[in-house]
């Protein structure tokens, strides 16, 4: 039997790699404060669990194809609040803002086109471009830089005539940087000028901490038929496992294609669209409190890595991850040092290597990605093993 | 901004293309018997509300990429109990019966090749194929004939050095055809033969009315590394809505592809796996009365078909469908006319028309796909109208 020349070219999660590692030092007994995944711990709202249990059909049916008009109803409302107005023919349900992506990616690629899309970035991106049958263009950041992008030169450097979107991450996964309003009015301009389409994942679109109001590529009127956003509940309500997301266009010739897919797979599942409709009625204090929270966690990483003589991080202002440069040769064989051979009380430390974000090969060998989701004494811990790691780990 | 080529070549769903005559008919104040849906009237087992209810974690975290391990677990002995031994490893929970046929058709399909179905099949196996750039190579069955594909000589037919998968639903849907042990043996022998995968659709595996015990191209053990098996509690449980499925593979390379799309699209929905789990301890004395149930129905359709002067339909032997070839010109315009021009005592009677069953063009105008989801007395009426609409089309 053969295999697809497209499947052939992905590879198993990154993240995964060091899972038997992880397995292995906690057997030895050690303690692992795990900054590696973006698994908040913050407490899904109850409005989720009392939808769950007040479902009253005995037949659990097959949803529409493009969502159940109450979470339609709710994810309209939401963005209205916003000032974007879309019908609900607009929003499209679709299972976690994965499948929003795939669907997106699939409606736009044919082999060999290519997606613009600033590195680092989310590494799953690259098994849902290459599935398809395209490739990514990455457009090059660097840690000194504060992962900066968004300029004009950088941008339109790659662009060809392959291209077929532009895709985004803001606030951005894995680097928390957030755009400026002019940076993403140039950007919309720019998939306008050259006829693409602008994927927008705002995945972290509340997870901002310097008091902005909340922005999306959607408000950007003269763009309104190119740009397309990814939405989830995931991150938002804490409802990473509810995989309940959409997709927003004002695009009816996109819309029309990604319905295919939608009826092709038939439903997103019943009872968690009922939930996360539910989600939609919490109201503003919930998000400014979950906000204050992640802002204190950024802040106690970022203090902490700032005394790590050597590290190279520019505070993020958004998301809740950030990416550092480390002073060590290879993040990846640090991380499997950290669990095999270090330890400080019991207790040692893992993140997510930097290398499977970029697209350019080489690039990110000593940077990592911190995801903050621990409460801040644990992350006040976790940046003292770092900095203890470092030292040992150069010192060996 | 262009589509993708793959994208544009699939359509919207044939079923829906009724849908705005049936709110105008309602409109106008007839109800209307739905034969054209495969949406179960049985109850979900009780154990699926009751494992939603008693969920009492406070986060909703993603599940495992393969599945949360008391599901897997479950699918396990279900499978065991059928002598079928499948390691957790050798189970990737999907959402949906639907994920699974997607996640298996990408992992094989490169532009160009083919997967060869017995026609009439499942009109989404089309988008399916489609959107991994591949194409179907139908194999042509008749209605005088049962529906009846399973011959070495039809099936080699449509091999050739494209084909990359043999894709078969048995039970079958549209058709309720069962294959038999040594059609299923011929079947495998040929995909081991020609170095094909066979992917097995079996959905409706409990769904068989001859009381024979339950079959699986799984147990076939000279094709282990050949079979991907696709279930679903959708039909199985009457759960639809839960859209939760699973991939069955002894195929070592093949788990390790598939297993890149499940870490691509993260977890399938927490909640609805635990309750998944739940389902599969429902006892035999469950499928039996569902089975008995559904045999009741399938007898009043062919009882009510069989009157019908002209109309081609041999008994089926499993799922809940049936195909008919009706004596009119078009099934299309009758079922238009049906909803637009007819009614009997304020009723009228909706089936899904059969060309968009068939990959071969302008194959199936004058077939039908009955569902038989309905209580046994609105079935008998759904024939009786049938009868008279197809009597009074003619003569109109």
């Amino acid at each position: 039997m053969r295999f697809s020349s497209k499947v052939e070219k992905c590879g198993l999660s990154p993240m995964r790699k060091f899972h038997p590692f992880a397995v292995a030092a906690r057997e030895k007994g050690r303690s692992i404060y795990h900054l590696n995944i973006g698994q908040p711990d913050i407490e899904t709202p109850k409005a989720y669990f009392d939808a769950v249990r007040s479902f009253d059909q005995s037949v659990l049916e097959y949803a529409p194809s493009g969502g159940v008009p109450e979470l339609v109803a709710a994810v309209q409302k939401y963005y209205a609040a916003l000032d974007m107005h879309y019908t609900a023919e607009e929003v499209l349900i679709t299972t976690g803002g994965s499948e929003a992506l795939q669907i997106a990616l699939n409606c736009m690629i044919d082999d060999g086109d290519e997606i613009v899309i600033p590195e680092p970035f989310y590494p799953n991106y690259s098994t849902m471009v290459y599935t398809c049958g395209g490739t990514i263009r990455p457009v090059a950041t660097c840690p000194e830089e504060g992962y900066h992008f968004a300029t004009r030169e950088k941008m339109e450097r790659a662009i060809n005539e392959k291209t077929r979107a532009i895709l985004v991450t803001n606030p951005g996964n894995p680097t928390g940087t957030v755009l400026t309003a002019e940076e993403m009015q140039m950007l919309a301009q720019l998939a306008v000028e050259h006829d693409l389409f602008l994927i927008a994942d705002e995945a972290y679109r509340e997870f901002v901490y310097a008091g902005e109001v909340l922005q999306s590529f959607g408000s950007i009127e003269e763009a309104r038929e190119h740009v397309i956003v990814i939405d989830t509940v995931s991150k938002r309500f804490s409802a990473c496992g509810a995989r309940v997301g959409c997709l927003l266009s004002h695009n009816k010739e996109f819309l029309d294609h990604a319905m295919k897919y939608c009826q092709c797979r038939l439903a997103v599942a019943t009872l968690d669209q009922v939930a996360a409709a539910a989600l939609y009625s919490v109201d503003e204090s919930y998000f400014a409190a979950v906000r204050e929270e992640y802002k204190r966690r950024r802040d106690t990483v970022v203090e902490g890595l700032k005394k790590i003589p050597g590290v190279i991080c520019e505070c993020p202002k958004g998301a809740f991850y950030l990416m550092a440069a480390l002073p060590v040769d290879d993040a990846d064989k640090f991380q499997q040092w950290l669990l095999e051979e270090f330890e400080d009380k019991g207790e040692t430390v893992m993140f997510a290597p930097g290398e499977p974000f970029y697209g350019t090969p080489g690039k990110g060998k000593n940077e990592i990605r911190i995801a903050y989701v621990l409460q801040q004494e644990k992350l006040a811990r976790a940046m003292e093993l770092l900095a203890l790691g470092i030292e040992a780990y150069n010192k060996r």
